[in-house]
């Protein structure tokens, strides 16, 4: 590992964003149409694994069934609108009429409703009564208390998420989360994160969890960088966790855990060069949240927008650009790099020579600066 | 070769563009009436070193015989509006008239209309009768279909071009292209692209090629890194398949391979910075689009920007600067870059004291960042 | 140490502004209610690390006395307004209405007005009569004039401040400040600085300074760099100088020099920044003239903006975005990482998992370009 | 010297810029007041090390005397507008009432008008008459013509000054300039250029010449990248040729050849970046041409911007700051870096700890990214 003198007692690491990588063809090509994309978390199948994230801009239970039709998986989220309003119609408006410059104290007032517990249990049902694979996340805090409600009321996917979750959370409050034994008594799937280092990933691997969501809650809306310093450049913390899935893999002697790239997939290409870090699938908030038929209506926000007294993303504006069906499937109408997200990574796939995820994550890869 | 460390589990190597370097002067200096800037692939020879690339915003039948009195070789795109349309003027003016939020589209629209192949076959024997080295280019799915017809018109020059062209090809299509016997097949000399690395350049050499593009549909107009994650910058590429060039020669007994950029060369400059690199010769688009005389009439657009699902690639402006005579010889009536390109490598060689092209590959260059 | 030959003749350490590193969470994550943010420096404790410079857009006699209440230190400049006028309000006025383009000629007229040596005093007094911690600067030129004075009139901690600041100052004056047997002879703590490197640390250490303030005049409205071509990034020099600390504390069998990041801060991530550097507290400007009560009135301007002959800063605009208070303590109303500084170092500490400044110094860095 | 691998058929040199690196003060300090910024070449000494460079935007014969009253020298360029008309005051308005779109093409215009041989005398004789010292340049083409004429003339010391020099120029022409013969030949102190590297300036001296010039034709107006693909960034420029002065000193046994930085000094700072890479003087254009009293009259633009064929650089606008006076000694009335560059480079040397210009020369420098 390379390591920098920033000075004389302080060496660190140098690190990658996706927009600093790029693919490099093999000496191979392929036909677009003989390549698959498919992707499998525990028992649950996918057509492609571009993930919705659990954001009100982008999963809505009318949307997840949407999402869900074309392929994907969608996350509801179980701490934003949804349960915090019976009907959340006119908080999306409120957000929707807000003057560019209001918008931040609007998202804190809309959520400064507090969630209610009945509610977290209908969405749930309401998710299952669609037919489609349900899937849900909190916060590791509100975990702890409603998780059994959650599993009970019939989730197939938990989602233990925030913005950095260790398996090793030092509270005074004995009733804090304690993932090493909560994910092994929760008869579901989870998948935890966000993490961005090997020994983060690690840990909560050996926690039990089927996937690791890898991030710091630096999506595009996200300004945890300015707001706390912190931040883990997306190319080398997927690569990071990748090598924790590898060696969790012979540790476990064989169980194979779901790296899943939370952050910094805004253009179709970025999902191509996070599998080629090593990610199995992507989790995308505002590429999806550009859809006519997205809940957010123009705009996308991540859950710390909202948060009362230090909020760490702001609303950022997603012209509508096409339908979840454009986005994912195509045919795209211009070259931007944001619709027909699948048709892409078939390309890229094909284009370098690979025939599906697993091998794409063999790609040769190059740094430009 | 230095490697970097994206994250645990990705190895990367550094890469670079012709924007990142530059050439420095040796001790010798020259008159720059004494340098000469003739490239020969084949049989033919010209008069200096630029070519113009199968795009129709830059060559017609008209201006591959214009190009061609001023010293060059001019390649006619056989999969171009001018095998769609027996009179393509309308598709042109529909493009020049586009709005620009709806130019691609309008792409995607006039490229909908299918091959005529006796318009393949009338357009290769247009460019015989005037008299020109006939270059037309095909990409390698057509190749398949028309390259005896092409061949029977009186092709001189072959070009198999895409955005990536292996000589390894895996399809399920038992009809697929298959390079290694196709092209010595050939009784014509062929030069087929792109490839971006050692090892894929190689393998084409080994088909018998007479020249290989270098490029990964990384043109000016081109959003390939977008929307695949695919990107090899150009620099890079020109000195790793020069290298191949290299290799291939001494296990060939003597085999020189022509080794032709093929993308990233928008600045006169540019075309020396990628001979320094190793090139022979360099392809270019919209530095000869911006011609009055070019027939994208103020706008460049690669191939890939009229596919009908994906495109990767949009139509940019070029606005007309000044005859195909003054971009090639000028004289300059600015200092832009972007005129008397012909004129600019004569001095460039002059004032790093080189006489002619295969000397200039000797160049020492610096990075700069 | 990395070196890198800039040429032949001229080798080059690379160097780290705050905006090129970021904190990476370790494997523990802490609750932020369970994490102390208290700095102190020789008998005097504050609730947060958080310094306000002596710049007259920041420290007013009245504006410190707010500062101090919300658990910080804030240190008067006595070479600015407050000791050229006994009332500057008509020199505030004119900087406020001056017109873009004579700023900074107005703020040469406004500090071409002498020091009166009688205001020096009684501002002290008036800092001591409001009961707080009283803390107030000079340049190296003044504190061999007014220290007796000074230190007379009740100073509790005093700061020695210029761009650059030596232990082993030449000149031809034999009256000039000797700050080796200076700082000995004052009865009260000493902060003394900027200095940007190992050794001219070390050496404001071994004379006897309480702290060390780390910066070469380079703040958010300096523009030392253009002017003199001097720079030493933050990250760099604060890491140096933090290695200075560490080898003095064993050279002097204990004594620990507080180590003062005067640059820099700009965003409330930087604060965590800084001391993942090794900085114990840091020193800030326009992070606090963004306040409504801040003497500046919407503009920023370091000490060098005003110099008769040789201006090294100039006046930024800094509009209102809250109170003291607000900025300091929160609640933020967005997310621009200007808000709620203590709050965003809380939450830094505790997601990267530590619970105190001192832990905080070790946090793991990246550098991201 | 590190070495980085563009591609496998290619090697380069990393290779810095002036805006890249930066002073590092040392463990010292001094007062402003007690250094030196004196500067000699051959028996002519200077207050300064800020030569004004032989461009028409700068230099005319009553500018060049008051540019010498100030301390300083100013070079003539006798293939300038002075040498080609008798009176040149049409010439500048001209350019100065030219539309931007056609600054190029009137540029090319007024420097049509062929240089009158006889003007070269009588402009000569103009300088000397004025009492300064009279020095003046050619390109190396015409210093063949005429250089009798000008040493007759009484030039005090003559600069032979192209984009590229070199001791070794190839030419058919035999009739070219022999450097290695023609310097010795002269009977005033030369200086020659530019060059850029250790091997192009090492011959360069041996040939003779007083100074050398570092440079590449890449001044503040210069396009020579974008046209020639020709860079060699400036402090890497310095520092090699440093080397070559420091080897060249040993192998002569004591002859000392003035380094002298011509391009990449735009701002105070610059000056002493220049000499930190180990320049003894730099010459500027853009900087002076700032003044109201420069000729330039609000712009700046290269010799290389009227070439007929292919121009190299562009005409710049220069929005006047203050006198000449003003821009060398101040006062500056802001914070700019364009006003008192010598009392800028006075307070760099203090700050920085040294006391003359050869001192400076040793000064740590940082490079940042």
């Amino acid at each position: 590992m390379a390591e920098i003198e920033v000075g004389q007692a302080k060496r660190a690491r140098a690190a990658y964003d996706f927009d600093q990588i790029a693919l490099v063809p093999s000496r191979r090509t392929r036909d677009p149409e003989n390549v698959t994309t498919n992707w499998k978390v525990d028992a649950f199948e996918f057509a492609h694994p571009i993930i919705a994230a659990p954001v009100d801009s982008v999963v809505s239970p009318a949307s997840a069934t949407a999402i869900s039709s074309l392929g994907g998986l969608a996350v509801l989220n179980l701490e934003g609108l949804w349960t915090r309003y019976e009907d959340p119609t006119a908080a999306f408006a409120k957000i929707k009429s807000a003057a560019p410059e209001n918008l931040s104290q609007v998202l804190q007032q809309v959520y400064a409703q507090p969630i209610d517990p009945d509610l977290i249990i209908s969405r749930i049902k309401e998710l299952r009564a669609a037919g489609i694979v349900t899937a849900a996340s909190l916060s590791p805090k509100l975990t702890q208390t409603y998780w059994k409600q959650v599993v009970a009321a019939g989730v197939d996917l938990f989602m233990i998420r925030g913005a950095t979750v260790s398996a090793e959370h030092v509270s005074v409050d004995e009733n804090a989360l304690n993932l090493k034994t909560l994910i092994y008594d929760l008869e579901v799937p989870v998948i935890v994160g966000g993490c961005a280092t090997y020994q983060a990933a690690l840990h909560l691997m050996r926690s039990g969890a089927a996937g690791v969501l890898v991030g710091f809650g630096g999506g595009s809306s996200g300004t945890t960088t300015s707001v706390l310093g912190v931040k883990v450049p997306m190319a080398t913390a997927v690569a990071d966790v990748a090598a924790a899935r590898r060696d969790y893999l012979d540790e476990s002697g064989g169980r194979y855990v779901q790296v899943i790239a939370d952050g910094g997939v805004h253009q179709t290409g970025d999902v191509a060069k996070a599998i080629a870090c090593g990610a199995d699938a992507v989790m995308v908030g505002s590429m999806l949240a550009r859809a006519i038929d997205a809940p957010g209506n123009g705009y996308h926000w991540a859950v710390e927008a909202g948060h009362p007294t230090l909020p760490r993303a702001s609303a950022i504006p997603t012209p509508s650009i096409g339908s979840f069906a454009e986005i994912l499937h195509g045919p795209a109408t211009n070259a931007s790099g944001q619709l027909n997200a699948i048709g892409a990574l078939r390309r890229s796939m094909a284009t370098c020579g690979y025939s599906d995820i697993k091998e794409l994550q063999r790609v040769e890869v190059i740094v430009s600066q």
